[in-house]
Parts: C-alpha cells; structure tokens; sequence
C-alpha cells in the first residue's frame, strides 16, 4: 500500500468547487466544460478533481474552473491541495511534453473579488518555518492583503493576483530547495457574510 | 511578520463546511447553533471556522458541525486542516483545561455514509514518507475502506468510524514524536455523483 502523490517535477493539484446554490451539479459541470483543460491530465470523482501536470498549467486550469463558477455571482468557495515532488508516487498521469503557455487567459479580462486562506508545507526538513514566513512575505511584497489566521494566512484581492502570488510562492519553495512542497489554499467569492462583515 | 499556528498540545482545526443549495447560510448557522462549543474557543469568519482546545473536542465538534448539516440529506462538502505543535503560534486561544468527556454525543445515534480524502504532514523531519504510510495502513485497520488518490488516500464508511480513524491516526502520529502535525480531511455526503457512479 502506497499514498499516491506526485513525482519530482510533475506538479498537481486536487481540488472542489462548491456553488453553494441548487444547481451547483450544473454549475460545476459548466465550469469543467468552459476551460481548456488539454494541457493537463485530469479526473474527477465526487470528493475532487485531480488536474496534473507543468506547474503553469496545474494553476491556470484550477483558477480557471474558479473563476468560471465565481463570476456568475453565486457565493462559491475553492479548495486545493498543490503538490509537487512526492517521493511515493507514480510517474503516470502526466502531461509534461506540453509547451508552457497557458490555455486559459480568456479568464484575465474580467476581475472578481476574493479571500483566501493559504498554508505552505515543505516537507522533510528541519527548517520549513523559515521557508514559510520568507513565502508570507514574499505575498506582500506582490501587493496582496496579508493578515495572519490560525493555521493559515490570509489574503484578500483579485483571483488573478491571488493565484499569480500563490503560483510564484509555490514555484520558488521547490526552486529553492523543498524537495516535497504541498500548499493548501481556501478561497471565497461573493460571500454574504463578507458583505455584512464590510457594512 | 509570522504565520499564526498553533502550539504544542493545543489542537486546532480551521474548517468549511459548504452545503449546496440555495438556504446555504441558514443551513450552515443552523448547524453551528446545534453543536456544543462550550469547550473549545471558536470564530467564524467568511472563509473557515476556527476551533481550537483539547484534541478529543476539536474533532467532536467539527464532526458535529458538519453531520448536522449532513443529515438533512443536502449534498454537502466539509474541509478542514488539522494542526497541533507549529512552532510559531501564539499561546492565546486556549480551551486546555477543559475536562475531556465530549459534548456532542448525540450525534452518534444518526449514521452518515461519507467519503473523504485524507492527506497526513508531519513536519520538520525526513521520515515523514514512514508515518504516512503507517497512518494509512491503520486507517485500514480500523476497518474503513481504503484506496490510493493522488495527493491524498481515499476513505469511505459512516462518518463516526471516519471521524474516529482521524481522530486516531493524528493523535498517533503525534504522540509518535511528530513535533508538528498537519492533516487536511476533505469529505462528501450525499453527493448526487456518487450515486452516478453506483448505479
């Protein structure tokens, strides 16, 4: 028995979107159909969607089915698990070959307000802690609104911003070393409760 | 600057339960109202929950949370990150003299079929591949059904074995001498794609 994750190099990511209104199993659906996925491998179950692949394309396609559900209005959260360098997984399930530009820029021309919590894990070694709080700072230095939570740390801004800040945290963690990067992301759009929070 | 965890011994989890359908925000107020928080410090922000205290009380309650939003028979997703020893927390927030009988026994009476996606990260030490594999392995001897995913290990069962297998499992790793232990539970109830897959 093994776990599964991703081989060095092979970048993935599981993640859900749930539209939390009747016709979420449409909504869904809609979302996975409207983006370009053919860059990346991809299954979905009823738990998560597993996308993998070259990092660019893991994150362009996991923002895109986002944003593809977030722009509608309904409020909707996000949650992934971004993975890269596992040394228990299998090499399959990849689409390295592919060239690195994204498939999904259309998503860019319009914005949508976002809050996300995002936790960063470089795993097997002694000194994460400090790879952790030079990443949270290394958010602000690209403009995002950071503000500390428990287990996590908080951003606030556009999707576009905030996947950008978390793909180039993600990629500089495995540049500079993280053999075995996982980074776990919340986000909320068009939260009625953020609506009171503001008023 | 510093990322927000939490101490050695005192547990904590941050999570979302997403109940899709229209009524969402009655249906997940509704829930928190039912469960008994007396013992652990709690807040609710738009993005997650936070619960933090004695590690028996935060598995109760967000187990409690999301099996009354669960019952009602709505599709319903529950996330949530588990976390006890990060290095760089503060000691505020803290329910640890608490007795450790839990308070939401009730919920135990009303079975819930479920299926989750697990993912274990002991921190800061390079034997962490040896634990997963471990943890996953108990996971199966506490008879829950098990299947490999990427990124994560797949489990299926009512959710009172799910929440005690977790429940186990993390309070293994760290009483194994994990300093510091995360472990990110993604669960599906009544999804109307699992019952696409059964049939």
């Amino acid at each position: 028995m093994t776990q599964v994750c991703g081989n060095s190099k092979i970048a993935g990511c599981s993640f859900s979107v749930h539209p939390m209104c009747n016709d979420f199993q449409d909504m869904i659906m809609t979302s996975l159909q409207q983006t370009d996925t053919s860059k990346v491998w991809m299954k979905t179950d009823h738990v998560t969607t597993t996308v993998r692949g070259r990092l660019e394309h893991v994150f362009d396609v996991a923002k895109a089915v986002f944003h593809h559900t977030a722009v509608t209005g309904v409020h909707a959260a996000f949650q992934g698990t971004f993975s890269i360098g596992c040394p228990g997984d299998p090499t399959g399930d990849v689409y390295l070959d592919e060239t690195s530009n994204v498939m999904n820029r259309n998503t860019a021309a319009v914005k949508q307000a976002v809050t996300a919590k995002f936790s960063l894990y470089p795993l097997g070694g002694g000194k994460y802690m400090e790879t952790i709080y030079e990443k949270i700072e290394r958010m602000r230095e690209q403009g995002i609104s950071v503000t500390p939570a428990h287990y996590s740390t908080r951003l606030e801004g556009d999707i576009h911003d905030i996947f950008h800040g978390l793909e180039n945290v993600f990629k500089e963690t495995e540049a500079g070393g993280s053999s075995h990067t996982v980074m776990t992301v919340s986000i909320s759009a068009n939260s009625p409760s953020k609506k009171e929070e503001e008023e």
